[in-house]
């Protein structure tokens, strides 16, 4: 370069120009992208207070915060940060527990940090023996952890820093991912690849991905994740795949992960050759006990087991007739002295019983409220039927208050348009957990249910159901990622608003300028209601593709169950449409509370976006819009397509905003997603017309095809398995 | 950062650190790393001679070229490059033809361009109007990106560019990737994730990796990609995947890469409902003709077909006893006016026939040469076996004087570790390519075969077995990545050395320090010999684990075929070791010229890498060496994992001088390589022990298992389908 002095600020400039010339931007880095801040006063201002960064102690907990926070604060504030084993400049940034850090112990903060227990932590402000410390402290070298990252996210954020008083502890004890990775890397529902886990070449090959999945986790407080798929392949409790597996917990531990993996019930006879799997036989529970502590022979902090039994084809305790209760109890006792968890899914439907699938979880677990061991935890979705757009929260919650019930969310959108479709999903997490279910009176929200305050349970938890694959942005849309680290941030603080978390990893993954901040918010925030509208409007449910899922398959009928098929959920006919749940039908209304039932018996006062999932009504019905339910079903339609338009031409408007990789990526899927709205909305209108027989509102778009045509449509090998 | 006065050197240190912060080293980048280089002198001669680019005139192909060198250039010499329609500063650099730019057309280079042909290009020194050029010029604006990237290599590998005088042209015609890639992204014998191909999301998102892929083949000179497996889906040719298959193609077509599909011979029944595949069928002469000029509407630069027919249960022109020359050239009729190509896999072998495999190819083609139409190429094994570590090469080369074969390397490495295992391929891919076939007497060897030069054939290509995959670094083994570039290298240029396309790769991929370059290809040059020796040293061949090829199976036998077994080639017994092929035994020698027969016939003359290839020997036959064939058996074994330990100590003192990403997967994946070798040798000793009888030589390393526990091994999931 030519000789002559550089100033800071083109020395700026060039850095920019250099690190943008360098690499492209590929999605990996997540939310935790720590290129130098933009704002030259605030960083500044953040060299000033943060001075130094002293980390007393080591552990690999330790080094880790060490690490994280140096290159962090090193890149956001665009010149080496400086570390030492103790104080000596003015300003000192000051992280980890009074038992590592005599300084830290030195300021007395024992009663604040009680009051944030094992995995909170406090923020703060001190002023001691002449020096200004940024207090990071906690607990425990993990909530020391958490807190670090939360420091960083204010940087990222670009709020200020002076006279920090935040203290911060979860709301759920168990946040866990659930991996439905099977062991040929295939995932079940996955968009983004194939399987993270490269079980071959485990236990001796580490892959640094490992190490960045764990510091994301870390980043947004998950501190635990199941493996492999709850449809269980045995062969992952076998000596050969255990020894991989603690490879795994050894590289998560330090981050606060705890492993944990599915149990496919019929292991005894898998791999312990026993006749039979019957939980009471007493070979059985010895197979058990062994298996467990062989487990924790390999990984002693294992987190414990996750079962899907008699459900789907999955082998369970109902084959010996023996109760679910009786099945998790029986892996309860073997993991009980360990301190192991069993997480039991309340996802079943008997494949005899021909009731309404949305009544059957209830119908099979209500009954065995407090007959489990107090290590169990079940494990119910946020809806009674599958993951849809939008369900009503689920009737257990509420029902069982004798025992904690974890929530089982889907990050991944097997329903909300896969890897290709833009769908915040905070939003719908929120519209759940707010949810009332009257079950102790106003305000039993199912957040409380789930956190364990409404019936003091020591165990909570929240578990998502991971869109993490081995893309090299790991979600395959970029949005995706918003909804991996919304869902962590959700079951740390459900309190937090969808506009907050939006507005957080926004500004972290892509820029703080603020059109770009409210621009894409606006296309966030809008996003899940579009998807509902192009795909199932008011109340619809399960009108998608056979199998694979994708796309638009409202007249699927005649497969080997009925609630597997279409017209079993939308009951269209010449009359009208829709499930009717109430006395008239199959009475699943009746298994909420009362409150809940006189709010949605009644299609008058039941809300609109849930009314056909309640009730069959005829086509011209009046809705509130003073439309009839024929026309309001076509607007709805259309206004999802609209809503899609409307996200495309926002992020145009953000061209040159984004770096043009992602910006391309984005705009790409937009396009993808516009045509899959118009196909739902086109077929699915289609069809519902050769029963409504009345015409699509002049004032709408006209499908392009006949109803034939996208009957044809056969994507094959669509993803996900 | 604190208000100083930053100088040159300063920013220099900052900016290496910074970009170190800002992103970890994940491999993506390959051997295109344009990053700073480390030699200031030289940077200010290259930018002083580089000035400023021109390309003029506008085109796909001529924006590439710009983009390429401006972030080239920018990168390595650590300042934004300026380019400009024309030449304004006295130093230029002129990219492009005489066609596209006139002030190159005025240089007067007509004669030297004539020289280098349509894919060649020059790289100049030229004064000419008061100006000094560097110039990359070319026929085709292809030939002119093959140029630029060569300039980039000459900096990356920190070469003077001072009275530049290189004329370079390639000696095959068809430069062409194979990939067996399923429409299902599942890849056979692929070790590396994968398939990087998303049909699902074709052709709406075309990913950054294609355009990745593309740049990366262009560097390296490769023109074709055959995107699907050899074991092929018609549904490839359905015209729904053919609209995916245009958006890859015209994605490459600015790089000069031309797409080609695997055609199923079936497809007529399975796509065109017709009742036989028969070539000489009116109908399915017909049903092939219109498919193909439905591709080529798709894709007007379409390659054309790779076909895999009656070998290994695929179907071909024999299930309705027509020949392979039938079959070829019903499909080349059908190409020909499209000026398409068909190239016609010679590796087949009968399940009826129980001759020894590796006459079976010859005996089915030797006779059919000249049979086939001017379209046609035959593509060949390097071996007559199937990519075994060491093979000799095929006697197919030399034999079918009238066809254009095509050599079929294996880049991916099945037999040769796989994903896991340092295997620099260049050694054996030369080892093949200068063989002497004495067809047309001494000096004929494969490479004149293969480059048409010996039977003046206007065809000729080679073909090489892709290791990309979806991991981040496309290969797995980040020296996976060698082979890839060398394969490119070499269908260019079989002349240039291991050593030199090693120097090249190497300064490219890692960096140019003397002790690292010298260390480094230190390891490459003696891995591939290792991996023989610790697998089939002395001609042994065909040893491995059934079905997945992974780790050892000399015991494997009694499989639906003979030749499918490992007894069937090492024929191990209490006499000997070894597969007579000479005139005592199957007499595949006689495929061989007289001269190689003259050579191999006779063990005392008989290359000893591959006498157990062609003879069956006493266990005490006496060895150049001295010592008996199983002592020398038992050396070479222990040779082979002495040598992966040596990799190892010179890895571990690269510590420091390699980004610490790449320095830590290579030891690991070096430790998997240890293991795996010693894996091999004492499961391979101790099997052919209980036939040698014999003790393994005290000096040696004893076996840490029993044969018994080797048996029972069982890798689950290995990849590569």
């Amino acid at each position: 370069m030519r000789k002559k002095i550089i100033s800071p600020l083109s020395f700026l400039c060039l850095f920019l120009w250099f690190t943008g010339a360098a690499r492209a931007e590929d999605g990996y880095r997540l939310w935790q992208r720590y290129d130098l801040l933009q704002n030259k006063p605030l960083v500044k201002e953040y060299q000033k207070a943060l001075g130094q960064l002293v980390v007393q102690g080591s552990s690999p907990t330790l080094s880790i915060i060490e690490d994280e926070l140096s290159t962090g604060l090193s890149g956001l504030l665009g010149q080496p940060f400086s570390a030492a084993e103790n104080p000596e400049k003015k300003n000192v940034l000051l992280v980890g527990t009074p038992a590592t850090s005599p300084v830290l112990k030195g300021l007395g903060l024992e009663d604040k940090l009680k009051a944030v227990g094992k995995d909170g932590y406090l923020l703060l402000s001190r002023k001691a023996g002449g020096k200004n410390y940024t207090v990071v402290a906690a607990n425990t070298e993990v909530g020391a952890l958490y807190g670090s990252f939360h420091l960083l996210r204010l940087l990222q954020t670009q709020q200020r820093i002076n006279n920090l008083d935040i203290s911060s502890s979860p709301k759920t004890q168990h946040r866990i991912l659930n991996h439905w990775d099977n062991l040929d890397r295939t995932v079940e529902r996955g968009y983004a690849g194939f399987s993270i886990w490269d079980w071959h070449k485990l236990p001796d090959y580490i892959d640094q991905r490992y190490l960045d999945y764990a510091r994301a986790n870390a980043s947004i407080g998950i501190n635990g994740t199941v493996l492999t798929n709850v449809n269980a392949n045995s062969l992952v409790l076998s000596e050969e795949y255990l020894k991989k597996v603690k490879a795994l917990a050894d590289t998560f531990r330090p981050y606060g992960i705890k492993v944990y993996l599915t149990a496919r019930f019929s292991s005894p006879i898998e791999l312990g050759k026993l006749k039979t799997a019957d939980p009471l036989n007493p070979e059985v529970k010895a197979w058990w006990k062994n298996k467990v502590e062989e487990i924790y022979r390999h990984i002693p902090d294992f987190g414990g087991f996750l079962v899907k039994a008699n459900s789907e084809g999955q082998p369970g305790p109902q084959n010996y007739n023996r109760s679910h209760a009786d099945g998790a109890n029986m892996l309860a006792e073997a993991l009980a002295p360990k301190g192991g968890l069993v997480m039991w899914r309340a996802f079943v439907y008997d494949d005899k019983v021909p009731d309404d699938r949305h009544k059957q979880a209830y119908t099979e677990f209500k009954p065995l409220d407090g007959k489990f061991l107090p290590n169990v935890m079940v494990q119910v979705k946020n809806g009674a039927i599958d993951f849809q757009p939008r369900e009503p929260f689920h009737p257990l919650f509420g029902a069982m208050p004798k025992t904690p019930l974890m929530m089982e969310f889907q990050i991944t959108q097997e329903y909300l348009g896969q890897g290709t479709h833009l769908a915040y999903l905070a939003p719908m997490f929120k519209e759940t957990l707010m949810a009332d279910t009257y079950a102790k009176g106003k305000g039993s929200t199912v957040a409380k249910v789930v956190d364990g305050s409404l019936d003091n349970h020591y165990h909570s938890g929240m578990a998502g159901v991971a869109n993490i694959g081995n893309d090299r942005n790991w979600t395959s849309h970029p949005f995706g990622q918003a909804n991996w680290y919304t869902f962590g941030r959700l079951a740390w603080d459900y309190n937090l608003t969808s506009e907050a978390i939006a507005d957080e990893w926004i500004k972290m993954t892509f820029s703080g300028s603020p059109t770009l901040v409210s621009t894409v918010k606006q296309m966030m925030m809008g996003s899940r209601e579009a998807v509902v509208n192009y795909m199932t409007p008011l109340g619809l449910h399960h009108l998608m593709g056979w199998s694979h899922h994708y796309g638009p398959g409202p007249w699927i009928k005649d497969k080997p169950r009925a609630d597997w098929t279409s017209v079993y959920y939308h009951r269209a006919d010449e009359k009208g449409i829709g499930f009717d749940r109430t006395r008239t039908g199959s009475n699943a209304l009746s298994q909420y509370a009362p409150e809940v039932q006189a709010l949605l018996q009644n299609p008058a006062t039941c809300p609109e976006d849930v009314l056909l999932w309640f009730h069959h009504l005829p086509w011209d019905w009046k809705m509130k819009s003073g439309r009839t339910l024929w026309d309001e079903l076509c607007y709805k339609y259309s206004e999802g397509v609209d809503s899609v338009r409307a996200m495309q031409k926002d992020w145009d408007s953000l061209q040159g905003q984004v770096d043009k990789e992602r910006y391309q990526q984005v705009k790409q899927y937009l396009a993808i997603q516009e045509k899959d709205a118009r196909w739902w909305r086109d077929a699915c209108l289609l069809y519902f017309q050769t029963f409504s027989k009345r015409p699509i509102p002049q004032a709408l778009e006209k499908p392009a095809g006949t109803l034939e045509e996208y009957m044809k449509i056969d994507p094959k090998f669509a993803p996900g398995i």
